[in-house]
C-alpha cells in the first residue's frame, strides 16, 4: 500500500485562466505549508480555500499567487487528505509550481494513482473507478450518461445482486449436501440450482445484449467516408463535422500525425476514419482515392459510401461496393441537383439491404436524412439511456461472457446429473469473474494495468 | 457597468482530470443553487467547498457530479461573488455543465471579462490585467518572473511615482504663477522645471532601455534555422526542442497548419520560425529547401545558418550569407565529425562579425557552445530578472516612447524659453501618458478591445 503523498497537474494541458497542482497523502498539507504563504494551513477548517503567494524555501522568491484548497481525511476523493493548488493557466506557470512542490517532498503521481487511491481505499469500487476516465473521455451526451450512472455505481449494485444469488445457491446445495437425511434432497437441490441458475444466466445475458450500443456509446462507430474522387466526400465530412461541433484529438506521442475525429450524430459518435486521408486525395493527390479507401475499410464499422448522381456508374463504383460487401453501410447518391446519369437500378441491386439516401450536400439537402439513416442503423427506434444500465467497457463485456459461459458448463452439468461439488465449482467460478468487474476478485497487476490508462492527475 | 452574472470555462480545452466552469456576478450563487443538490449555498461561509450533484431542474436529470467553491464579495477576484464548478475534466462533461450554467441565467463571458471586472471594480489596473494575459502565455520562467512582478504592481508604482513628481512639478509652477510678488518667481519656476522633468525624463529614458530585453522575454526570439539540404537543420532542431523541451502551439482557428514551436535556451525563448517547413524540406521535398529559407528570413529577429563541415562551400551557402546580411546571425559549421573540405577562411570573411560555432550536432557535441551563443547575443552578461523592472508590452513601450517625446518637447520648451504655461500643456500631456499605462486616464474602447485579447474563462 503505498502512503506516500502523490502530486500531479490535474487540469488539461494548456493556456487556460485557471490549473490545479492537486497533492493527496498524509503530507500534503504539510508540503504545502512549506511553499505557501499566507493563512496557517494546520489551523483552517477542512473544505476550505485560501488566498496566498507560493513562495520558493530556497530561494525565498515568489513563484506565482494561488488559490489553495485544504480538504482533510476521509472527506475526499481518495479518502487522504488533499490539496488543490490553484494557480493561474499558462504552461510554464503550472509546470514551476509542479516542481516547488516536488521539490518540498511530493512523488509524481502516476497516470490514475489518485482513482487508484480512491479504489484502494474501498471509496468507489472498481468499475465506477473505470467510470471515471469513461467520463472524461466521452464524445457525447449519451456516453457521459452512461459512465455517470456506472460511476453512481449502477452497474456495481447489479453485479453485486448477482453474486449474492450465486452465493446463496451454493449455500443451500452445501446445506442439503451436509444434511442428506431428507429423502427429496437431491430432487431439491437440482430444483434450486437449475432455477436460479436460470435466472442469473438471463440477467447476464440481458446485459451482454446492451454490450454493442454500450460500446457504441463509449468509442464511437468507426466510420469511413469512401467514393471515387470528386463524389463530394470531403464536403460530406464537413458538412457532418460541422453541424455537429467535430471533436478532434491527437494521438499523443506523435507531432501531428494520427488524428481522431469525432461527430456527434443524434447521440450516436461516429469515429471518423482517415479524414486526414480524404482531405487530401481530394485536395492534393486526388488520383489515389480508391486504393486508400480499401485500406481504411479494415478499421471501420460503418462505411458511408458516396456516389456521383450526375456522373455514370463505373467499374470503380462497382469495385467499392465488392469491397464492402456484409459491412453496415449507407449508399449516399450526391449531387442530386445534377441531371441523373447513374444507374440507380444498378445501385439498387448492389445496395441490397443498405438503404440508399439521396443528397446534394453542397446545396444541404438530404443531410437531415442522412443523419437519421445513421441513428437508425444503430438504434433502432429510440435510444433510451434512462432506464437500462449499459455495459460499454471491453474488459466488462469479456468478463461477462465468460460468467456467462462458466454458468452454462454448470446449467449443462446440473442436467447431465453431474455430481453436485463438480457443479459447484462452476458457480463459483461465475461468482469470481463477475467480482473481477467490481474488482472483488482481482489481481494486483491487473489494476496496476488498468489505471496506468488514465490521465495524469486523476 | 456591467451587472449581470457571467461563467465561462476557466481552465484550458481539453482531456484532463478536473475542469473549472467559473461564475462570477450577483446571481452567481442563486444561479448554482438551481442546479446543485447539497448544502445550501445560501447558508455556507465564504471560501468554502461543498460535493454535490449538478442536477437539470426541466429533466431532473444528473448532468455531473461536482465540488462547488463559494466566494462572496468583496474577497474575490472580480470583487463580485464567485462560484467555481469543479467537473470532471472531459470536453462533452465541461461543455455539458457550461450549458446549464448558461440556461439558467447565467451570460457567456467575452474573453478577459473576469479580469476586465477586476480592474473596473478596482481591484488591479491596467498594466497588472495584463500582466495576468502575460503570465498565463509566459514561455519561460524568466517571462513569468517579470509577468508575475508587473501583477504585483511594481511597474504601477513606478509609474505612479513618476506622474506624482509631474502633477507636483505643474502644482508647484502654478503656484509661482499665481503668487507673481516674489522677485526671483521665473528663475524659480525654470529651474524647478529643468530640474524635475529631466529626473523623470532619465527614468523613462532607463525604462525604455529595458525593453528590447522585455519584449524578448515576453514574446521569443523569432529564430530561423537556414541552410542546404542535409546540413543537419533538422537534427539541429530536434537537439535544442529536446534538451529545452519545446513548447508546441497550435494556432487556434486553422486545424493544424500553423504551429508554433517554443525552446527554452537558458532562460530565452526562441519562437522557432517554420519548423514544419524543416521537417518537410528534409523529409520529403529537399530540393526547395534555399528557396524556402528565403521566405522565412522575413519574420526572423535571429538567424541560425547551418554550414556542412565535410562539404564544399558551395554558391547557395554564400547566397544564404547575402540574405542575412546585417541581421543577427551564429553560424554552425555542423558535421566536424567528417573531414573538413569546407572553405573555413571562406565562412569567416563572409561571417563578418558573427559568432561561428562548431558541433557535431548527431554526436551531441558543441551543443552547450551553442547554447551559450545564443544567449549571449541577447543578454550580454547575465540577464538578471531580480531587481529590474521590465517593460515588456507593446502598448506600454509604445505609451513609455510618446511620454518620452512629450517630455523631450517641454524641455525644450524650457530652454527656449517658453512661456510657461505653454511648456505645462507638455508636462499635462506626458502625465495622461503615463496614465494610459496603468488605465487611469484610458478610453472605453481601448478598454474593450485590450481585454478581448484574453483567453476565455480569465
Amino acid at each position: 500500500m503505498d502512503i506516500d503523498t502523490i502530486t500531479a497537474i490535474s487540469t488539461p494541458v494548456g493556456e487556460g485562466a485557471i490549473a490545479i497542482v492537486r497533492l493527496s497523502g498524509a503530507d500534503a498539507i504539510n508540503i504545502t505549508k512549506k511553499i505557501f504563504k499566507g493563512k496557517n494551513l494546520d489551523e483552517v477548517p477542512s473544505h476550505t480555500i485560501h488566498y496566498g503567494k507560493l513562495v520558493d524555501p530556497e530561494t525565498n522568491e515568489t513563484v506565482e499567487e494561488s488559490m489553495v484548497t485544504v480538504m482533510r481525511s476521509p472527506r475526499t476523493f481518495t479518502r487522504e487528505d488533499i490539496v488543490e493548488i490553484n494557480c493561474h493557466g499558462g504552461l510554464v506557470s503550472v509546470n514551476r509550481v509542479l516542481e516547488l512542490v516536488l521539490s518540498n517532498g511530493a512523488r509524481l503521481a502516476e497516470p490514475g494513482e489518485f482513482t487508484k487511491r480512491a479504489f484502494l481505499n474501498g471509496r468507489i469500487d472498481l468499475s465506477q473507478a473505470e467510470a471515471v476516465m469513461d467520463l472524461i473521455r466521452a464524445k457525447t451526451d449519451r456516453a457521459m450518461s452512461v459512465a455517470l450512472k456506472q460511476m453512481d455505481g449502477r452497474l456495481s449494485k447489479l453485479i453485486r445482486s448477482l453474486r449474492q444469488e450465486l452465493i446463496e445457491t451454493v449455500a443451500h446445495v452445501e446445506v442439503n449436501i451436509d444434511y442428506p437425511e431428507y429423502d427429496d434432497v437431491e430432487e431439491m437441490t437440482h430444483h434450486v440450482l437449475i432455477e436460479k441458475t436460470q435466472q442469473v444466466y438471463k440477467q447476464i445475458e440481458g446485459l451482454l445484449q446492451t454490450a454493442k450500443q454500450g460500446k457504441i456509446l463509449r468509442e464511437g462507430i468507426g466510420t469511413a467516408i469512401i467514393g471515387r474522387p470528386n463524389v463530394g466526400k470531403s464536403s460530406l465530412l464537413n458538412a457532418l463535422a460541422h453541424e455537429n461541433k467535430a471533436i478532434v484529438t491527437e494521438i499523443p506521442g506523435t507531432t501531428r500525425d494520427v488524428i481522431e475525429e469525432y461527430v456527434n450524430v443524434r447521440g450516436v459518435p461516429l469515429r471518423l476514419v482517415d479524414t486526414a486521408g480524404i482531405r487530401e486525395t481530394e485536395d492534393i493527390v486526388e488520383k489515389i482515392g480508391v486504393e486508400r479507401s480499401r485500406q481504411v475499410l479494415k478499421e471501420a464499422d460503418l462505411i458511408l459510401l458516396v456516389l456521383n448522381n450526375g456522373d455514370e456508374f463505373t467499374d470503380e463504383d462497382e469495385r467499392l461496393f465488392e469491397a464492402t460487401a456484409g459491412m453496415d453501410k449507407l449508399i449516399i447518391v450526391n449531387k442530386t441537383d445534377l441531371p441523373r446519369r447513374l444507374d440507380i437500378e444498378k445501385v439498387k441491386q448492389l445496395a441490397e439491404n443498405s438503404l440508399i439516401i439521396e443528397t446534394a450536400i453542397i446545396e444541404e439537402k438530404g443531410i437531415d436524412e442522412l443523419e437519421q439513416g445513421i441513428a437508425n442503423i444503430f438504434f433502432e427506434g429510440d435510444l433510451d439511456t434512462g432506464d437500462l444500465t449499459y455495459v460499454s467497457n471491453a474488459r466488462h463485456i469479456q468478463l461477462l461472457k465468460n460468467a456467462k459461459n462458466a454458468l452454462e458448463d454448470a446449467i449443462n452439468g446440473i442436467e447431465a446429473g453431474m455430481p453436485i461439488d463438480m457443479v459447484q465449482i462452476d458457480v463459483t467460478r461465475t461468482w469470481e469473474l463477475l467480482g473481477e468487474i467490481i474488482g472483488d476478485t482481482v489481481h494486483e497487476s491487473l489494476i496496476d494495468q488498468l489505471f496506468s490508462q488514465f490521465c495524469l492527475g486523476k
